[in-house]
């Protein structure tokens, strides 16, 4: 199995440099006071769509040949990755073929349809998703981009480090949440690969730590129905992923749905930003173990803002 | 009666700089769609205290003489102004002694204490609220910053707009939000001071419209008990922002609860930053005028961005 390198995420920038935003890198000395430690935030919240998830799309699109850029691409999820790979896809003119479960919540079904990419409804079930999949590569001749078992979507989500490290250069930790490993596995490749001494460590609910155990026993241990404010982060890590991430990550460490709600709450409150709970797991495992992050200069990889209003946590 | 002019808030920004964010200018594509024109948010609610008072009371406070500074500053407010000039004096060694209703919430009594300032407690009545003022003026020598019937206070204010147009020098149309008037007057005397071909526009809660129907009628006519989602635009103009109003503004446009509302939401949600009612209100009137603004580069004061997250209206 290929693993990605410090190259592969260079190149991935370069390409996809003119679709996405460089996203700021924020601090709040109030923050810092609060947790004794000084917190630098890559702000994909800012990110087109929402999510880091444009930077791996938009790689996987452009990565595809002129026959493939004509055939289109499609996917399962009914999440941040669906909407971002539609635009990514819209701007490149290449068609997109969403797979969503018919009980996805309208607003996102409204969010694909309105980025111009084709929706196929299927039964909420993981089987009837793969065969809906199976039926549009089968007709179009289409590539599957899956969310983050795809070596140019890990490439892609290793430029939000990538660009962090060409900002702070100093920093002595990288923390990133872990869902399905593909955010997780793009930065720990980069920070390694820039610098080796860099401790990069995962943030994961306790609700949802497959990650967690998998890296302790050394073999995959996917979650079961996990239930977890951080909805971002259901998802399991895949063969490819977990390599990657057993390679390059230093340590994971879980955090309580109290703390991750509190940690949103404090970063609305006092950056005036809104993330979304996912995000706020990285803060989370700071405010749990203060004595291993004090004094540290910390970059934070916040992964999105896309929330629901009118469910808040708090 | 002395109006400020260009060079006072140039003058406030140079003596200011070194102690407040030069906060940024943001844009999104999405919100441009949405309402056909180019919206440019400088973003206040960014701003040290989380909000554009702290620019004011910062260069209240540097204008004193050492005598002053010596003998301390004294306000009555329990809203942003209160943590504003209790912070702008702590950074400078001037005491501050806050007259708050007994009544306040309590965050916002843990918010001004938490900055060092002394707190006078007094009944939730204006007569009582200026009573302890008087008291601690007498007693202390101390000197009253007005939250916005203030020369030096305004001229502070006119500096968010002094930055905003540094940076997008070729607006059509600045809008503000209108409380008391302090910002709208710095903001006016500021545009209509280097540019004064630039329109400038209040935007008020039309359950507020004190400055509206001052503004049409020529007279002061104050709120009575006003009731707004808006909570920073309930005071009414003073002799010298109505003065300053009348001189530089070109237009004022109230807005209704529900599309301050709506409009605060959707810049949480489409930005990711958090704006409180009272900045919202200056989108809602381009939401509901469009043929006003329909084409048109329009910079928005957004003046902050503290809310109860635990009362949100939506």
């Amino acid at each position: 199995m290929k693993l990605p390198e410090l190259a592969d995420i260079q190149a991935a920038h370069s390409r996809i440099r003119p679709f996405i935003h460089w996203t700021p890198v924020m601090s709040s000395k109030q923050l810092n006071a609060i947790f004794g430690c000084e917190l630098f935030f890559k702000c994909e919240n800012f990110q087109k769509v929402g999510a880091f998830k444009f930077r791996g799309a938009t790689n996987a699109v452009l990565s595809l040949t002129e026959e493939e850029k004509r055939r289109g691409v499609v996917t399962h999820s009914s999440g941040n990755h669906a909407a971002a790979l539609a635009l990514a896809a819209r701007m490149n003119g290449v068609k997109a073929n969403i797979v969503m479960p018919d009980n996805a919540p309208v607003v996102k079904k409204n969010a694909v349809a309105g980025y111009g990419a084709e929706i196929t409804f299927c039964k909420p079930t993981l089987q009837a998703r793969e065969e809906a999949t199976r039926i549009i590569i089968a007709k179009m001749g289409a590539t599957l981009v899956h969310p983050y078992d795809n070596y140019n979507v890990i490439c892609g989500q290793g430029t939000a480090a990538l660009e962090l490290l060409s900002e702070k250069s100093d920093l002595e930790i990288v923390i990133a949440p872990v869902g399905g490993g593909g955010l997780m596995s793009g930065t720990s490749t980069c920070v390694k690969g820039i610098d080796n001494r860099i401790q990069v460590i995962g943030a994961e609910p306790v609700n949802a730590d497959d990650a967690y155990k998998s890296f302790i026993s050394g073999t995959i241990v996917p979650s079961v129905n996990p239930v977890t404010v951080a909805d971002g982060l259901l998802t399991s890590l895949s063969e490819l992923t977990f390599a990657i991430i057993r390679k390059n990550v230093d340590k994971i460490i879980t955090a309580k749905e109290e703390s991750i709600i509190e940690c949103m709450l404090l970063v609305w409150e006092r950056m005036k930003i809104v993330i979304e709970p996912s995000s706020a797991t990285v803060l989370a495992i700071v405010k749990e173990n203060p004595d291993l992050f004090r004094g540290k200069k910390i970059g934070l990889i916040i992964s999105g803002g896309n929330v629901d209003f009118r469910k808040l946590p708090f």
